[in-house]
Protein backbone atom coordinates (compact mmCIF):
# COMPACT_ATOMS: atom_id res chain seq x y z
CA UNK A 1 0.00 0.00 0.00
CA UNK A 2 1.33 3.31 -1.26
CA UNK A 3 2.17 5.60 1.11
CA UNK A 4 0.68 8.44 -1.01
CA UNK A 5 -2.26 8.88 -2.92
CA UNK A 6 -1.03 7.59 -6.29
CA UNK A 7 -2.91 5.71 -9.20
CA UNK A 8 -3.49 2.37 -7.82
CA UNK A 9 -3.58 0.43 -11.56
CA UNK A 10 0.34 2.08 -12.01
CA UNK A 11 3.00 -0.06 -10.62
CA UNK A 12 6.48 1.12 -8.68
CA UNK A 13 8.02 4.16 -10.17
CA UNK A 14 5.32 4.55 -12.67
CA UNK A 15 2.68 5.60 -10.34
CA UNK A 16 5.25 8.14 -8.40
CA UNK A 17 6.00 9.15 -11.81
CA UNK A 18 2.28 9.95 -12.72
CA UNK A 19 1.79 11.72 -9.36
CA UNK A 20 4.34 14.32 -9.74
CA UNK A 21 5.24 14.58 -13.85
CA UNK A 22 7.74 17.41 -13.40
CA UNK A 23 10.22 15.44 -11.62
CA UNK A 24 9.31 12.22 -13.89
CA UNK A 25 10.65 14.46 -16.96
CA UNK A 26 14.39 14.40 -15.89
CA UNK A 27 14.53 11.50 -14.32
CA UNK A 28 12.88 9.67 -17.09
CA UNK A 29 15.72 11.61 -19.41
CA UNK A 30 18.30 10.41 -17.28
CA UNK A 31 17.23 6.77 -17.07
CA UNK A 32 17.27 7.32 -21.53
CA UNK A 33 20.68 8.79 -21.33
CA UNK A 34 22.08 6.60 -19.03
CA UNK A 35 20.57 3.23 -19.96
CA UNK A 36 20.16 3.94 -23.61
CA UNK A 37 23.92 5.47 -24.96
CA UNK A 38 25.01 2.90 -27.19
CA UNK A 39 28.81 4.65 -26.46
CA UNK A 40 31.38 2.64 -24.59
CA UNK A 41 29.00 0.43 -22.70
CA UNK A 42 26.25 -1.48 -24.03
CA UNK A 43 22.74 -1.28 -23.24
CA UNK A 44 22.54 -4.84 -22.41
CA UNK A 45 25.98 -4.06 -19.36
CA UNK A 46 24.29 -0.55 -18.23
CA UNK A 47 20.69 -2.35 -17.55
CA UNK A 48 23.18 -5.59 -15.64
CA UNK A 49 24.68 -2.99 -13.63
CA UNK A 50 21.48 -1.50 -13.17
CA UNK A 51 20.09 -4.58 -11.86
CA UNK A 52 22.90 -5.86 -9.95
CA UNK A 53 22.42 -2.28 -7.72
CA UNK A 54 18.73 -2.95 -7.32
CA UNK A 55 19.35 -6.53 -6.23
CA UNK A 56 21.99 -5.32 -3.66
CA UNK A 57 18.56 -3.06 -2.36
CA UNK A 58 16.73 -5.58 -2.35
CA UNK A 59 14.14 -3.51 -4.42
CA UNK A 60 12.09 -6.62 -5.86
CA UNK A 61 10.26 -4.10 -8.48
CA UNK A 62 13.36 -2.53 -9.74
CA UNK A 63 15.60 -5.71 -10.09
CA UNK A 64 13.04 -7.38 -12.00
CA UNK A 65 12.07 -4.54 -14.24
CA UNK A 66 15.69 -4.02 -15.07
CA UNK A 67 16.45 -7.69 -15.44
CA UNK A 68 13.64 -8.43 -18.13
CA UNK A 69 15.18 -5.64 -19.71
CA UNK A 70 18.40 -7.35 -19.93
CA UNK A 71 16.81 -10.75 -20.65
CA UNK A 72 15.22 -8.72 -23.30
CA UNK A 73 18.77 -7.86 -24.82
CA UNK A 74 20.40 -10.93 -24.07
CA UNK A 75 17.23 -13.23 -26.50
CA UNK A 76 16.03 -14.68 -23.36
CA UNK A 77 19.52 -15.40 -21.27
CA UNK A 78 17.17 -14.73 -18.04
CA UNK A 79 20.17 -17.93 -16.45
CA UNK A 80 23.10 -15.04 -17.32
CA UNK A 81 20.93 -12.51 -15.26
CA UNK A 82 20.42 -14.05 -12.89
CA UNK A 83 23.99 -15.68 -12.73
CA UNK A 84 24.57 -11.82 -12.19
CA UNK A 85 22.58 -11.19 -9.79
CA UNK A 86 23.56 -13.67 -7.34
CA UNK A 87 27.48 -13.92 -7.99
CA UNK A 88 28.47 -12.14 -11.02
CA UNK A 89 32.12 -12.68 -10.28
CA UNK A 90 31.28 -16.77 -11.77
CA UNK A 91 28.86 -15.27 -14.38
CA UNK A 92 29.76 -15.97 -18.11
CA UNK A 93 30.21 -12.40 -18.49
CA UNK A 94 34.00 -10.33 -19.85
CA UNK A 95 36.41 -9.28 -17.35
CA UNK A 96 36.08 -5.86 -18.38
CA UNK A 97 32.01 -5.78 -17.04
CA UNK A 98 33.20 -7.99 -13.98
CA UNK A 99 35.83 -4.74 -13.19
CA UNK A 100 32.49 -2.58 -13.59
CA UNK A 101 30.35 -4.36 -11.70
CA UNK A 102 32.89 -4.38 -8.43
CA UNK A 103 32.55 -0.55 -8.92
CA UNK A 104 28.77 -0.92 -8.96
CA UNK A 105 28.69 -2.45 -5.64
CA UNK A 106 31.18 -0.07 -4.04
CA UNK A 107 29.08 3.03 -4.60
CA UNK A 108 25.80 1.13 -3.76
CA UNK A 109 26.99 1.50 -0.45
CA UNK A 110 28.68 4.70 -0.60
CA UNK A 111 30.79 6.77 -3.15
CA UNK A 112 33.83 6.73 -0.60
CA UNK A 113 33.98 3.29 -0.65
CA UNK A 114 35.05 3.43 -4.19
CA UNK A 115 38.96 3.02 -4.09
CA UNK A 116 41.89 3.47 -6.34
CA UNK A 117 42.55 -0.03 -7.05
CA UNK A 118 39.37 -0.55 -7.95
CA UNK A 119 39.51 1.88 -11.12
CA UNK A 120 43.01 0.07 -11.83
CA UNK A 121 41.11 -2.88 -11.89
CA UNK A 122 38.67 -1.10 -14.28
CA UNK A 123 41.38 0.52 -16.37
CA UNK A 124 43.36 -2.86 -16.75
CA UNK A 125 40.63 -4.55 -18.29
CA UNK A 126 40.06 -2.23 -20.72
CA UNK A 127 37.79 0.50 -19.30
CA UNK A 128 37.82 4.13 -20.57
CA UNK A 129 37.02 7.09 -18.19
CA UNK A 130 33.52 7.59 -19.86
CA UNK A 131 32.88 3.97 -18.79
CA UNK A 132 33.69 4.44 -15.17
CA UNK A 133 32.24 7.24 -15.37
CA UNK A 134 28.78 5.75 -16.54
CA UNK A 135 29.23 2.83 -14.37
CA UNK A 136 29.41 5.29 -10.87
CA UNK A 137 26.24 7.55 -12.29
CA UNK A 138 24.03 3.94 -13.13
CA UNK A 139 24.90 2.92 -9.68
CA UNK A 140 23.62 6.18 -8.06
CA UNK A 141 21.04 6.46 -10.53
CA UNK A 142 19.53 3.33 -9.13
CA UNK A 143 20.65 4.23 -5.34
CA UNK A 144 18.20 7.45 -6.25
CA UNK A 145 15.43 4.90 -7.97
CA UNK A 146 15.54 2.10 -5.27
CA UNK A 147 14.86 4.46 -2.24
CA UNK A 148 12.10 6.66 -4.50
CA UNK A 149 10.33 3.42 -5.03
CA UNK A 150 10.51 1.57 -1.68
CA UNK A 151 11.17 4.81 0.45
CA UNK A 152 7.12 6.09 -0.73
CA UNK A 153 6.24 2.02 -0.81
CA UNK A 154 4.90 1.85 -4.51
CA UNK A 155 3.13 -1.08 -5.44
CA UNK A 156 5.58 -3.84 -6.92
CA UNK A 157 3.16 -6.67 -8.84
CA UNK A 158 4.42 -10.05 -7.36
CA UNK A 159 3.27 -12.05 -10.27
CA UNK A 160 6.80 -12.51 -12.21
CA UNK A 161 4.69 -13.32 -15.28
CA UNK A 162 3.68 -9.19 -16.01
CA UNK A 163 7.38 -7.59 -16.05
CA UNK A 164 8.12 -9.22 -19.50
CA UNK A 165 5.98 -6.82 -21.63
CA UNK A 166 6.38 -4.16 -19.83
CA UNK A 167 10.60 -5.31 -20.36
CA UNK A 168 9.50 -5.34 -24.24
CA UNK A 169 7.94 -1.87 -24.28
CA UNK A 170 11.41 -0.29 -23.13
CA UNK A 171 13.28 -2.25 -25.12
CA UNK A 172 11.13 -0.76 -28.08
CA UNK A 173 10.13 2.82 -27.11
CA UNK A 174 12.54 3.91 -24.56
CA UNK A 175 12.42 5.71 -21.17
CA UNK A 176 10.26 8.64 -22.40
CA UNK A 177 8.21 10.23 -19.47
CA UNK A 178 5.01 9.40 -21.68
CA UNK A 179 5.76 5.64 -20.82
CA UNK A 180 5.51 5.93 -17.53
CA UNK A 181 2.16 7.63 -17.23
CA UNK A 182 0.16 5.37 -19.63
CA UNK A 183 -2.01 2.51 -18.31
CA UNK A 184 0.17 -0.10 -19.58
CA UNK A 185 0.46 -3.72 -17.69
CA UNK A 186 3.15 -3.16 -15.34
CA UNK B 1 42.33 13.85 -7.54
CA UNK B 2 39.41 12.43 -9.95
CA UNK B 3 39.53 8.89 -10.95
CA UNK B 4 38.60 10.35 -14.51
CA UNK B 5 40.42 13.05 -16.18
CA UNK B 6 37.89 16.07 -15.57
CA UNK B 7 38.68 20.07 -15.73
CA UNK B 8 40.66 20.48 -12.99
CA UNK B 9 39.56 23.89 -12.28
CA UNK B 10 36.14 22.53 -11.81
CA UNK B 11 35.25 20.96 -7.98
CA UNK B 12 32.66 18.41 -7.14
CA UNK B 13 29.64 17.65 -9.62
CA UNK B 14 30.33 20.92 -11.56
CA UNK B 15 33.72 18.86 -13.13
CA UNK B 16 31.93 15.66 -14.08
CA UNK B 17 28.72 17.56 -15.39
CA UNK B 18 31.26 19.21 -17.20
CA UNK B 19 32.49 15.93 -18.45
CA UNK B 20 29.23 14.73 -19.47
CA UNK B 21 27.01 17.50 -20.61
CA UNK B 22 24.48 14.81 -21.61
CA UNK B 23 23.48 13.19 -17.88
CA UNK B 24 24.29 17.11 -16.61
CA UNK B 25 21.12 18.19 -18.30
CA UNK B 26 18.60 16.07 -16.40
CA UNK B 27 20.35 16.30 -13.35
CA UNK B 28 20.47 20.06 -13.01
CA UNK B 29 16.89 19.72 -14.44
CA UNK B 30 15.90 17.48 -11.03
CA UNK B 31 18.19 20.09 -8.58
CA UNK B 32 16.02 22.81 -10.24
CA UNK B 33 12.64 21.58 -9.57
CA UNK B 34 13.14 19.41 -5.84
CA UNK B 35 15.47 22.12 -4.92
CA UNK B 36 13.90 25.52 -5.78
CA UNK B 37 10.15 24.61 -6.10
CA UNK B 38 7.92 27.04 -3.77
CA UNK B 39 4.74 24.62 -3.40
CA UNK B 40 4.68 23.37 0.07
CA UNK B 41 8.06 22.86 0.98
CA UNK B 42 10.03 26.04 1.35
CA UNK B 43 13.43 26.27 -0.36
CA UNK B 44 15.07 26.42 2.77
CA UNK B 45 13.24 23.47 3.91
CA UNK B 46 14.56 21.36 0.85
CA UNK B 47 17.90 22.46 0.88
CA UNK B 48 18.25 21.71 4.82
CA UNK B 49 16.91 18.24 3.78
CA UNK B 50 19.72 17.84 1.31
CA UNK B 51 22.68 19.31 3.00
CA UNK B 52 21.33 16.88 6.06
CA UNK B 53 21.38 13.53 3.77
CA UNK B 54 24.61 15.03 2.58
CA UNK B 55 26.17 15.50 5.90
CA UNK B 56 24.81 11.75 6.94
CA UNK B 57 26.82 10.19 3.86
CA UNK B 58 29.53 11.93 5.04
CA UNK B 59 30.19 14.59 1.34
CA UNK B 60 31.97 16.96 2.06
CA UNK B 61 31.01 18.66 -1.04
CA UNK B 62 27.66 18.80 -1.08
CA UNK B 63 26.90 18.88 2.69
CA UNK B 64 29.35 22.31 2.07
CA UNK B 65 27.70 23.66 -0.60
CA UNK B 66 24.17 23.27 0.23
CA UNK B 67 24.36 23.99 3.87
CA UNK B 68 26.29 27.46 2.36
CA UNK B 69 22.87 27.94 0.39
CA UNK B 70 20.59 27.08 2.94
CA UNK B 71 22.65 29.86 5.16
CA UNK B 72 21.93 32.16 2.37
CA UNK B 73 17.77 31.73 2.31
CA UNK B 74 18.30 31.96 6.20
CA UNK B 75 20.14 35.71 6.28
CA UNK B 76 23.69 34.27 7.67
CA UNK B 77 22.01 31.62 9.91
CA UNK B 78 24.81 28.93 10.08
CA UNK B 79 24.20 28.13 13.77
CA UNK B 80 20.76 26.93 12.54
CA UNK B 81 21.86 24.77 9.76
CA UNK B 82 24.91 23.15 11.40
CA UNK B 83 22.41 22.54 14.54
CA UNK B 84 20.27 20.47 11.33
CA UNK B 85 23.15 18.52 10.81
CA UNK B 86 24.08 17.23 13.83
CA UNK B 87 21.00 16.91 16.11
CA UNK B 88 18.26 18.36 14.35
CA UNK B 89 15.62 16.98 17.07
CA UNK B 90 17.22 19.79 19.04
CA UNK B 91 17.45 22.38 16.40
CA UNK B 92 14.98 25.19 16.69
CA UNK B 93 13.36 23.93 13.48
CA UNK B 94 9.23 23.02 13.03
CA UNK B 95 7.98 19.85 13.95
CA UNK B 96 7.10 19.18 11.01
CA UNK B 97 10.62 19.48 9.69
CA UNK B 98 11.71 17.41 12.49
CA UNK B 99 9.48 14.77 11.15
CA UNK B 100 10.56 15.28 7.60
CA UNK B 101 14.34 14.88 8.36
CA UNK B 102 12.90 11.65 10.07
CA UNK B 103 12.02 10.25 7.21
CA UNK B 104 15.00 11.19 4.58
CA UNK B 105 17.26 9.91 7.42
CA UNK B 106 15.43 6.56 6.75
CA UNK B 107 15.53 7.21 3.16
CA UNK B 108 19.68 7.56 3.41
CA UNK B 109 20.06 4.17 4.63
CA UNK B 110 16.96 2.42 2.74
CA UNK B 111 13.97 3.23 0.67
CA UNK B 112 12.75 -0.35 2.69
CA UNK B 113 13.75 2.14 6.28
CA UNK B 114 10.66 4.18 6.00
CA UNK B 115 7.88 2.97 7.63
CA UNK B 116 4.34 3.92 7.89
CA UNK B 117 4.96 5.17 11.81
CA UNK B 118 7.57 7.83 10.20
CA UNK B 119 4.26 9.04 7.66
CA UNK B 120 1.96 8.96 10.10
CA UNK B 121 4.38 11.06 12.52
CA UNK B 122 5.17 13.56 9.40
CA UNK B 123 1.13 13.67 8.94
CA UNK B 124 0.26 14.39 12.26
CA UNK B 125 2.20 17.19 12.00
CA UNK B 126 1.05 18.60 8.86
CA UNK B 127 2.73 17.01 5.84
CA UNK B 128 1.03 16.67 2.49
CA UNK B 129 1.34 13.70 0.19
CA UNK B 130 3.47 16.18 -2.00
CA UNK B 131 5.65 17.07 1.05
CA UNK B 132 6.03 13.73 1.89
CA UNK B 133 6.91 12.90 -1.68
CA UNK B 134 9.49 15.42 -2.21
CA UNK B 135 11.32 15.15 0.86
CA UNK B 136 11.57 11.33 -0.45
CA UNK B 137 12.81 11.90 -3.46
CA UNK B 138 15.44 14.76 -2.27
CA UNK B 139 16.92 12.01 0.15
CA UNK B 140 16.96 9.72 -2.83
CA UNK B 141 18.51 12.30 -5.24
CA UNK B 142 21.04 13.44 -2.91
CA UNK B 143 22.11 9.86 -2.12
CA UNK B 144 22.63 9.96 -6.32
CA UNK B 145 24.82 13.63 -6.00
CA UNK B 146 26.81 12.21 -2.86
CA UNK B 147 27.62 8.85 -4.30
CA UNK B 148 28.11 10.52 -8.00
CA UNK B 149 30.66 13.35 -6.70
CA UNK B 150 32.69 11.21 -4.35
CA UNK B 151 32.35 7.64 -6.25
CA UNK B 152 34.51 9.86 -8.44
CA UNK B 153 36.48 11.06 -5.98
CA UNK B 154 35.78 14.48 -7.88
CA UNK B 155 37.84 17.91 -5.61
CA UNK B 156 36.29 19.02 -3.20
CA UNK B 157 37.78 22.72 -2.36
CA UNK B 158 38.84 22.49 1.46
CA UNK B 159 38.89 26.16 1.79
CA UNK B 160 35.38 26.93 3.54
CA UNK B 161 35.57 30.47 2.45
CA UNK B 162 34.99 29.71 -1.07
CA UNK B 163 31.56 27.74 -0.93
CA UNK B 164 29.52 31.09 0.25
CA UNK B 165 30.06 32.68 -3.13
CA UNK B 166 28.93 29.48 -4.85
CA UNK B 167 25.88 29.42 -2.97
CA UNK B 168 24.88 33.07 -3.48
CA UNK B 169 24.95 32.60 -7.22
CA UNK B 170 22.59 29.14 -6.91
CA UNK B 171 20.14 31.56 -4.86
CA UNK B 172 20.14 34.19 -7.37
CA UNK B 173 20.34 32.27 -10.35
CA UNK B 174 19.58 28.60 -10.08
CA UNK B 175 21.01 25.13 -10.88
CA UNK B 176 20.64 25.30 -14.68
CA UNK B 177 23.25 22.72 -16.36
CA UNK B 178 24.82 25.80 -17.94
CA UNK B 179 26.06 26.97 -14.54
CA UNK B 180 27.94 23.96 -14.06
CA UNK B 181 30.29 24.33 -16.77
CA UNK B 182 31.46 27.98 -15.90
CA UNK B 183 34.83 28.44 -14.72
CA UNK B 184 33.46 30.50 -11.66
CA UNK B 185 35.04 30.09 -7.95
CA UNK B 186 33.60 26.81 -6.15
Amino acid sequence: MPYINVDKNLPGIRSLMAFRPETAEPLSALAEILLRDDTGLSRTDRELIGTYVSYLNDCFYCHHSHGEIAVCYLNGDRDLVNAVRQNYKEAPISDKLKSLLQIAGKVQKSGKAVLQEDIDNAREHGATDRDIHDTVLIAAAFSLFNRYVDGLASVAPQDLSTYPLRAKQIVEYGYGSHIFSQPQPV
